[in-house]
């Protein structure tokens, strides 16, 4: 419980400062978001090298989305991801029906706009992670009501 | 060791962060300092309401810095402090001979100059975290070889 307020704790600390040190330089929030993503995509490279350090070679695509939505996410977020589904064309939906870093917000629909800079960081930690598992894509998260929330992930050929 | 890694590189990621965003707008070292020293003051102020929700109420002065040695020092750096000295007059000293967001550095005198960086969130978080159980403080910290690390707290009476 410790260590996930500490993660919780600064990540918010995080997402204020990205958006305070944005105000002095005229920053638009998109960059905002885009450092944010960056900061998590790093953070994920360096996570998933940890993570499989001793976990099997994966056999395809499939068994590296259910690693992340399994040990990934429950490593990271406390809980696995509620429902994953794909189209087997590469694109990838990770629902997560209580997202630990949502959940400390109030629900319904009231602090909707503010949930974007709350996503940032860990579309980038997905990103990042899968990145490293030798997979491109585009994370993009979406959210209808709190603290549920979807992750859309877009394989990227190469 | 997964949560462990997470505070970790988001620390790292803050510390560059900041000083990146520092020579965008021209400011010095000092304000970097303080304002991580910030950060972590308002992450100790959370996490010390979370830790200390169910423990007994603390005797004195010296209570409080034990608790921070063991059970707060624990929750954060996974272990505990490896020496606490007193001079009975509102100064304590608390050694740790292997501090962890020092430990992944190269030890020895190499990187001497890049420790205070990352010193200044955990100042913080001690400062925030004995403020909020009613203990004003000034929190230095000082390496004569890393991975060691004295932090020196001042007790400031009110």
């Amino acid at each position: 419980m410790a260590d996930e307020a500490l993660f919780q704790f600064l990540h918010n600390e995080l997402i204020q400062y990205v958006y305070k040190s944005a105000e002095q330089g005229e920053m638009e929030n998109g960059r905002c978001i885009t450092r944010l993503e960056n900061m998590g995509f790093r953070v994920g490279q360096g996570l998933i090298e940890r993570f499989t350090k001793d976990t099997a070679r994966f056999k395809d695509e499939l068994d590296v989305m259910k690693f992340i939505c399994k040990d990934f996410w429950t490593s990271v977020f406390k809980k696995q991801i509620d429902n994953l589904r794909t189209n087997h064309q590469g694109i990838y939906v990770l629902q997560d029906n209580k997202f630990r870093l949502l959940a400390q917000m109030s629900g319904g629909k009231q602090y909707l706009e503010h949930a974007p800079k709350y996503l940032a960081f860990s579309c980038g930690l997905v990103r990042g992670g899968l990145s490293n598992l030798g997979v491109k894509s585009i994370v993009t998260a979406e959210v209808s009501a709190m603290p549920a929330c979807k992750f859309q992930i877009m394989i990227q050929k190469m």
